[in-house]
């Protein structure tokens, strides 16, 4: 079967270098060789995420580290805000782990807004908040910077960001920011295999976690960070993606870092105006429209199933026809990971022909 | 770097095939071909298992579904059968998960006794019980079908296996065992890299999950069941794995699973010998050795780091120096997966010179 290349807001494309670093034979993760692969990742992570603090990589998805946070971190009550199928999800999460937990419900596709979480983080009932700052089922990414600023005032909340599809397609600073854990799928903008998640901790965080009895052993912040200190995981790891990142690293900082956010914002404004320009609209509201993919309003009822038969079939590519409540009624184009420009404008040249083709 | 062969019990030398399989280009996790792949994996699995229940794959290593075991199924009291440095941390594993939890610990290289087990859930004061079949750090194999039918007098009792480094080097029977949880490590006998786990659950365990509420979702049972039953997984999986495995599954039924246990039983049978002709003893209790690798007294006082220099030097293979309160006393001989008994006889030879040179 041909290779169809992955337009989808995750798992994405995976360069032929990466799935061949990812595939290099096994060394003991109790070994010279593991220790020597993790101290030479490691201060290239804290560089990518700006931080002092350890930087560590989960054998899970996200999933396993938003969970974590909630059972490292939460005694008292959550704040779970609310704006797509991810995010609601965290509220579900959190109850399912036996925590107390409280709705910050916007409507798909609105910003989650700074002073709505003042406003009950104010009430003093809160030890933490979960932030999806990109929401992929939507496209809509959350006004970071201003939630950031609200949350200085409270130093007794633990700030948990899900950075999952935005991080590495632009600057995320982990420590101006005051986060307390922040999370990055492997699959998405950092373009590589599924199945790994890199996190930071504060300080603070750390700190909390040791007061909490039953936060587990697989996910215990504070194993991961015993353990790092010498190099090592606190369980067997996914060495094969310590390899795959270890490549990727070697990517970002060759390409640099400033002309990657600014290639991914390239991309994303040709996206949207691509949308725009064909009649259709933006599902996010106007000014948070995400920077790693474009969320599509199928105002032209557009028959996307049929538009991706046209582009697997003709250019071996597929692109994303909605999620969860809003599928169908959006689709989706993912420029995460290491699409160029060029790349970008070709796949909205090839969804013309398939738009076209589709008879919309 | 000249590959050095792992003879170390996990993560075990990994074959070209696998990893080939293991870098096929991602797909999208909720697609048809995702599905199409898990779909031909699933009976498979479920005759590897001998099981008819549903068999899973979970993103994380072992310890994170022998932490899901314990948060899934345990409301009153799990009794952890400990006799090495991996079943002895369950238990502590299971106070972290805020579980009340009772140790029934043996000296290390000591079997866990049927009728120890029966004396202690007698009390009534036991819902589940963790067992690990083949204790990796001392190559002990715990009499699991006599423990087993002790099982069968105590329908209320949850009964979790961890077969981490036996499964697939001898045929351990789901159904028939009557077991609740059995747990399997992708980098052991199962010769793929790290970074998964597979288990089955029985429909007892179903029902007791679904009674306990702050079960958490990442490893949520009735999730991956649900999942499962449209050939999906509840979270972004390790989609490579899944394509290793498959690759895997082939290579087992192609040799056939009884020539597979055949082959490692001779493979154990000859380290033993060779071990005991060579003036060593063998760890674990006569009668309970595993069967997957070889713990080695060091009776001899070979100072192992030396063989080991020499093995990879000359060779391009190690062996592993004992783990745990026991390193350097002990060493281990892994003959899991893949190796053929004329790999493991050279390995012998190789052994021999490199205690030569070692100068004992």
């Amino acid at each position: 079967m041909a290779h169809i290349k992955l337009f989808i807001p995750g798992p994405i494309e995976v360069s032929e270098k990466t799935l061949r670093a990812f595939a290099t034979p096994m060394v003991g993760h109790r070994s010279k060789e593991f220790q020597a692969l993790y101290a030479e990742i490691k201060p290239r992570l804290q560089e990518l995420f700006v931080t002092k603090q350890p930087v560590f990589v989960s054998t899970t998805s996200a999933w396993g580290v938003m969970e974590g946070a909630i059972r490292n971190l939460v005694s008292k009550k959550v704040l779970n805000c609310m704006s797509g199928a991810f995010s609601d999800k965290w509220f579900d999460v959190a109850k399912k782990c036996g925590k107390a937990a409280e709705a910050y419900q916007v409507e798909w596709g609105q910003p989650i807004l700074a002073e709505e979480i003042d406003k009950r983080l104010a009430t003093g009932e809160f030890d933490a908040i979960t932030l999806i700052h990109n929401e992929t089922s939507t496209g809509t990414m959350n006004p970071l910077w201003e939630i950031a600023a609200v949350l200085r005032k409270y130093p007794d909340v633990q700030f948990i960001v899900d950075v999952v599809s935005s991080f590495s397609a632009m600057n995320i600073p982990f420590d101006e920011l005051g986060i307390d854990v922040l999370l990055a799928g492997t699959q998405k903008a950092l373009a590589m295999p599924a199945g790994a998640c890199l996190f930071a901790v504060s300080e603070k965080a750390f700190a909390k976690a040791a007061t909490i009895k039953d936060r587990g052993y697989y996910l215990d912040f504070l194993e991961f960070r015993k353990n790092a200190e010498s190099d090592m995981t606190p369980t067997t790891p996914s060495i094969s993606h310590f390899y795959a990142l270890r490549s990727k690293l070697d990517d970002f900082f060759t390409e640099g870092l400033e002309n990657r956010y600014a290639r991914h914002l390239a991309n994303a404004k040709l996206a949207r105006a691509w949308a725009l320009d064909r009649g259709f609209e933006l599902f996010p509201a106007a000014g948070y429209e995400s920077v790693s993919l474009t969320c599509v309003k199928n105002t032209r009822n557009v028959d996307i199933p049929k538009v991706n038969a046209h582009l697997k079939k003709t250019y071996s590519c597929v692109i994303d026809g909605g999620y969860g409540k809003i599928k169908g009624t959006t689709f989706r184009l993912s420029h995460m990971g290491d699409e160029s420009t060029e790349n970008i404008r070709l796949l909205l040249e090839w969804m013309d022909d398939a738009i076209k083709v589709a008879g919309a």
